[in-house]
Order: structure tokens, then C-alpha cells, then sequence
């Protein structure tokens, strides 16, 4: 169970998310056993395991010493997150994610449904064990909402060119910034830091989120299969017009009419919207924003009291968010 | 929004019920409007409310004061129960749910995911607004782990001619029997009824699940749809053996051999079937198991306190499931 490559030069938080791999791995562990194979594969496919890992370097700056509870609270983060993957990837038909097939691809749509549904059980059942607080649960139930809302925005704008930019932003809110923006502020919470530090969490969650997020559309334009290890053009071909795109049909519609129409576009159509994607700046000012949100972010990384963790947490932000230099 | 008619000789829990079907209405309400109009349109298509009537009912048996919590908590059952009919739904392609086309049959799979998927966040935040004691929420939390369990083992067993009594029984108890113990016991949990009233509670919504969903497997073979207000044979033909076959098959494996097969069943093949299993007594022994689950919990009902409310769970329970004579 090899833990990505990301986290190689910090050997105690690669610990850590050992530890929650664990519990992640065992969580899974049902008498169906084709169902506890699927999801075992899925979890060892080497995702970066942002959520828990940001979720554990904020328990740094409490006081509350360190038990089995954290890397349950850390597990249900990434669970949940695995959760609404393998729903999204039922509606967007993905054949692949993370350089193997999609659950729905291998097992059918039926299995990812339930797959989907039993992980949400799942998470629902390590927050139970691993917060005692309803005030906290509340807030989690809240999260989880959103991001099914941010989910549903996704889908009631698919396949409308007239989407603007104020709607992306809030769909991508609730579908990646609210998880992220969670993780930081549990973490914070969870280990009783100042209150001071736990707003600071939530917003460097949410601006790391957010820029997360508009690299990730920007990459799905301007990266090869090999690199980004799923398949690119992606969101194009499936309705989902995200901000290259938006930027893109502000400097000029009529170059983009071509999605007015209702016939599914042939490779030569996305190619022409990829070239005028480009001519009309949409990648370098989706990157200019993600740089806005990304330099939020270190700036209120800044502001955190100085412990070993803020190093970590400024470096990796950086490699994460500044992928594309 | 009219109640179901099931409630119409009980003023008083037909009114508890109208507050809990206000809740669920309000709880749905969000700006995507369609999912908004799709699901309060399900919510309206008059389904028994069996699950919060029980636990409304059993909240009689405590001496807690009733307050608007109590709705909270009875609508997130149905609410629970919803999310799993909705993707039900998918896995079995139903057209029809409760007369009306069913979400996925209307608005296609994808907004059924994600139908089912907000639910699921509605039910959590229902969940944890309404019990604000973290040892009832692992409760809940293991239970719909056990009920998505069920689920599973469903599918799992699904086009298996050689599923056992054994089987049966083991995912029914998960799919259906979890979700009625859970309502009963809560109910009386929840006012701070007796020890001994909790304990009664719980075994008479488990007799009563266990005896709901074979009848329910039954009606499905002996019904007609006009009755039984969705398609019929639907189980057969979705490769879902239930107890009537499962019964009859135990007489005489010879006579359903047509099940080996690979190839999907005609409607000829569907008769005969049908036809074998009245021949082996398939459907008048699974009668008789519902039949001793039901006596078993009007036994348990006898020994509640004598409060009216007694009265009304066993007059509904009798009512509910000897719905066949």
C-alpha cells in the first residue's frame, strides 16, 4: 500500500496517512467480497490523500494529544471524497481514473451506485466513532450537503454555453472548496487550537480549494493523458463548461456557437474549441485566478504560528498549486 | 398533500404526519429546482409512511415532552428510506414507483444518482439537528451501514438460483427488518420509554419488517398492479429470487431449470415459472413464515403498556400484514 510520491520527504505525516489507509482499508472489509476487492483496488490507486493529510498537518497547532479518533476523522474525509468520485464518474462516464478503469467502467453501473452508497455509510459510520460532538457532526452534515448541491449545480449547467463565471465559481464552492475547507478547520478543531488558528484553517482550506479545483479544469485542456493519469477533453465532451472555456466564450462567442448546437461534438470540433480556448486567453486567465486564490492561500499560511507543520504545509501547497510552472 | 389512507381512523398520528411530511417538503427545498419539484413530487405519491407512523407511535410510550425535534428525526427515516428506493430504482430499471413513472424512468439514471445522493446528505443533517446524543447516532450511522449491507447481498445474490433460505432471510433482515427495528426502538429511545419498552420495541419492528418484505415478495407474484400500484413479476425478471420461488425450488429444482440459463426470461418462461411455484406451494409457505413473524409481534404488542397508542400499533400492524386474507 504504497502512499503517493507527494509525501515522500515528510516521513511522519506519510506515517500518518499509512495509519489512515488502514482504517480505510479495514472499513471496506464486508462479507461481500467482491464489493471490499473493488474498493481496496480503488483506495490503493494512489490518490494524494489531500484531504486527511491536510486534516492531520492542521491537528499540529492544537494541544489535544493524538489517538486512534484522528485517523478515523481523517479516514471519513477521504471516504466521502472517494464517495462522490465514484457517483460523478457513473454520470460522467469515465472510463478511467487514476490510470485504472472506474469502478462503473469495471463493474457496471449497478455495483458503482452502491459502491457510491455503501461508502457514504461508511463515512457516516467513522464520523460517528470519531467525533463524540453534535455540534460538530452538524457541521459535517451541512458539509456533505453542500457538496451534493455543488454537485447538483454541475449537472442542472451542463451543456449550457451561457454559464457564467459567477456560477462556476459557485459550483465549484460547494463540489471541492467545501471539503477542503473542512479538512483544514477539523483539523484545527479537532485538536482544540485557538479559535484564531481555526478560522485561519478554514480559509487557507478554502482558497486551497478553489485553486485546486481551476487547475484541475486547466489541466483537463492543457495536459496529456500520461501526466494527469485519467483521459483529457473530458469535461468538454461531457457538458461540463468550466473556466478556460467561460473566459474563453466572454472574448468571443461566436467562436464557440458550435456548442449551441444539440449533436455531439467530433474530435475535430474539440480541437477547434481547444485552439480557440487558447487564442482567447481562457487557459492563462483561468491560471491567473487559480494564482490569486493560490497566493490567498500562502499568505494566510504565513499567519499560522510557527511549528514544524507550517513549513509542510506552505511547501507542499505550493507543489501542489503551482503544478503548472 | 394528502396522508395515505391507512391513516385515516387516526386523527392524531395522521397529523404527526403531516408535520413530518412538512419537514420532508421543506427539507428538499433548494435552488435547484427541478431536483426540488422531482423529489417533493415522490415525497407526494403516497407512500404508507410506515417507518416514521412507528416511531411517532412508540415516542407515546416515553414521558419526554413532544417537540419539533421529534418531526426532525421522523422524516429523516422516510427521508433514509426514500435515498434507497430512488437507487433501487436504478439498479432494477422500475418505470413505476407508487404509480408514478419512477425518477430514474422521468429524469434518466444521473439525476437519480444524485436524487438519492441528496437525500442521503438530507438525512444526515436531519439526523444531526434532531439527536443530539452521539451514541444514537452510531446507532443510526450502523444501521444504514447494515441496510446498503443488505442491498448488497441482494445484488450479490441476484440470477443465483442455488440462494438458500438462509441467504434470504440474511438480506432481508439487512434490506428492510434494520429500518422498522430502528424506527420502533428509536421511537421509544427517544421519549424515554422504559428499558423494557425499548427492548419490546425493537423485536416488534424487526417481526414487522421481516414480515412486510415477505409479503411484499409475495404480492409481487400474487398481486395485480392495479392493486399493488407497480409493475408485478418485476423480482423474476430482474433475476431477484425471492422466498415463494426459493420455496418452491426447494421441492423441485428440476422444474426451474429454465433459471440456469443465461438467456433473459420470455414472458411464457415467466408464467410457467409462476405456475411452478403455485404448483410447489411456493407462495402459500412463504404465507405461512410471514404469517409466524406476525404473530410473533402482535405477541411482543400484547405486552406493551396499556396506553392507546397499543391499540393503534396493533390494529395497523394486523391491517398492514393480513393484507392477504
Amino acid at each position: 500500500m504504497a502512499i503517493h510520491p507527494l509525501w515522500n520527504n515528510y516521513p511522519e505525516i506519510q506515517q500518518e496517512l499509512i495509519e489512515t489507509q488502514k482504517i480505510m482499508t479495514k472499513s471496506v472489509n464486508i462479507r461481500n467480497k467482491e464489493m471490499t476487492a473493488a474498493l481496496q483496488l480503488f483506495f490503493q490507486s494512489g490518490g494524494k490523500l489531500l484531504r486527511p493529510a491536510y486534516f492531520l498537518l492542521f491537528t499540529a497547532f492544537g494541544d489535544v494529544p493524538s489517538e486512534q479518533r484522528k485517523y478515523q476523522y481523517a479516514a471519513s474525509l477521504e471516504i466521502l471524497h472517494a464517495a462522490t468520485l465514484i457517483h460523478d464518474d457513473i454520470i460522467d462516464d469515465s472510463p478511467v481514473r487514476r490510470d485504472t478503469p472506474s469502478i462503473q467502467a469495471t463493474y457496471g453501473k449497478d455495483i458503482a451506485v452502491y459502491a457510491g452508497d455503501f461508502l457514504f455509510t461508511v463515512y457516516f459510520h467513522l464520523l460517528a466513532v470519531s467525533t463524540k460532538d453534535p455540534a460538530t457532526l452538524e457541521i459535517n452534515a451541512l458539509n456533505m450537503k453542500k457538496i451534493l448541491i455543488g454537485e447538483l449545480d454541475q449537472m442542472h449547467l451542463r451543456n449550457n454555453p451561457k454559464i457564467t463565471i459567477k456560477e462556476y465559481i459557485q459550483h465549484i464552492q460547494g463540489k471541492t472548496a467545501q471539503l477542503f475547507q473542512l479538512s483544514c478547520y477539523q483539523g484545527a478543531h479537532f485538536s482544540g487550537a485557538s479559535l484564531r488558528v481555526q478560522i485561519l484553517a478554514q480559509r487557507i482550506g478554502y482558497q486551497i480549494g478553489m485553486a485546486f479545483q481551476i487547475l484541475d479544469d486547466v489541466l483537463d485542456f492543457s495536459s496529456t493523458e500520461a501526466d494527469l493519469h485519467k483521459p483529457i477533453l473530458e469535461d468538454i465532451r461531457n457538458g461540463n463548461y468550466t473556466l478556460p472555456l467561460i473566459y474563453a466564450m466572454a472574448e468571443n462567442r461566436q467562436a464557440f456557437k458550435i456548442l449551441e448546437s444539440s449533436e455531439e461534438l467530433s474530435d475535430a470540433d474539440v480541437q477547434q474549441i481547444v485552439a480557440n480556448i487558447n487564442k482567447y486567453q481562457g487557459l492563462e486567465k483561468s491560471k491567473k485566478l487559480a494564482q490569486r486564490y493560490t497566493n490567498k492561500a500562502l499568505k494566510e499560511i504565513d499567519k499560522l504560528p510557527n511549528i514544524p507543520e507550517k513549513l509542510i504545509i506552505k511547501t507542499i501547497t505550493k507543489e501542489l498549486l503551482e503544478r503548472l510552472d
